[in-house]
């Protein structure tokens, strides 16, 4: 479709932001939520560094990016930011999302208030064990991963979850992407190989905690102020 | 101790890691495991590249940094390359860990089989709740968090893995630290404070989705190869 790639296109022209940048405003986003449940209608770009261990300069920059813009002395609109963050974040809408593999993470992840406080909706369960298949997880019933092509494309879902285990990780990619799945959250702890075009981040909790065992035998630097 | 101190810096002289070099280790490890398995002795430059979308003349550098040297046309010997990223990774040892917070994503995390392979190992879980504490969960007993300081400090674990909602996190890390724990894994939603020498590690569930939202939205490009 021209149209949608035009729109895509002005809004990668509007915003580039690092994976760095990201991840940042994530956690500026997080803690601006944080205070306006506190009733705190402003915050400052020093509160928002002290928090998260980030310099007020590069909070300041990071926070024109997404086109705050801070008053001396006053500081952001909570709600305003909020607002802004979300936009460049690309969670100022609903993201249906579906998940393949129906364990004890995907249960975790599926009872994380965190994904549906961010406009990210669960629409479909899939799982190849048929001990499983037919239950209600969540509110969800798990349907056959051969039933995925046809659920994926039907309920328009770009985002995709897999928390089956290593070597049947790749096939349910493949099979995700085929359905018309545009990004890939991947727990199993393997390496995909994807298509160009195709949005991937990879979750991979075993390396995570080797980076903390090397951090900790190094002498407890860490790799940021987070 | 000057003893302890003089073996870290030893230590931190004789490697110096960027996280993303960490990062690339761990995926380097897990894919000569992978071929090990499959009865391959030797392993190129060129295979660990294409597998997890890295450059040749990075994995060599990335290599040689663990005291790697690979020949032409022959390559690394996979069991050799296995034993120096573990030395490097420091997970050529045991290391004890303790979890608070026995939920879902605990549970998920306990049955996790990548952390016992590469040598973690619980030895404690905690919870607040007096319905969890006392359940068996995965041949562990959850005891209580005001038991936390006693057993740490008997168990002598070093990572402590924190699984519990947001608003308890920075009171456990708290508790964590003071009993001798050196590394945290945190996956509650929230930005820890912790005294230097400390090392942290965030696995912010919301903030990958965030992240690959965002990555759909500008069209597809992902943060690196893997």
């Amino acid at each position: 479709m021209s149209k949608g790639d035009s729109q895509r296109d002005s809004a990668s022209a509007e915003v580039r932001l690092s994976p760095a940048s990201v991840n940042r405003l994530s956690l500026y986003l997080r803690c601006a939520e944080s205070l306006l449940r506190e009733g705190k209608t402003k915050v400052s770009s020093g509160q928002l560094g002290q928090a998260l261990g980030v310099a007020d300069t590069q909070v300041r920059k990071d926070l024109t990016s997404v086109g705050a813009l801070g008053r001396s002395g006053i500081g952001y609109g909570t709600e305003e930011l909020i607002a802004g963050i979300r936009r460049v974040l690309g969670i100022d809408r609903e993201w249906p999302a579906v998940l393949v593999g129906v364990g004890n993470l995907a249960r975790a992840l599926l009872r994380y208030r965190g994904f549906q406080q961010q406009g990210f909706r669960f629409v479909a369960l899939f799982d190849s064990d048929p001990a499983v298949v037919g239950k209600r997880v969540e509110g969800l019933q798990v349907q056959p991963v051969q039933q995925i092509g046809s659920v994926v494309a039907a309920s328009g879902a770009k985002l995709g979850l897999i928390t089956v285990p290593a070597e049947a990780a790749q096939a349910v990619a493949d099979t995700l992407v085929e359905a018309g799945i545009r990004g890939i959250l991947n727990f199993a702890p393997t390496v995909l190989r994807l298509p160009p075009g195709i949005s991937l981040v990879a979750v991979n909790l075993a390396v995570q905690l080797e980076h903390l065992a090397f951090l900790v035998q190094m002498g407890g630097d860490s790799p940021s102020g987070s």
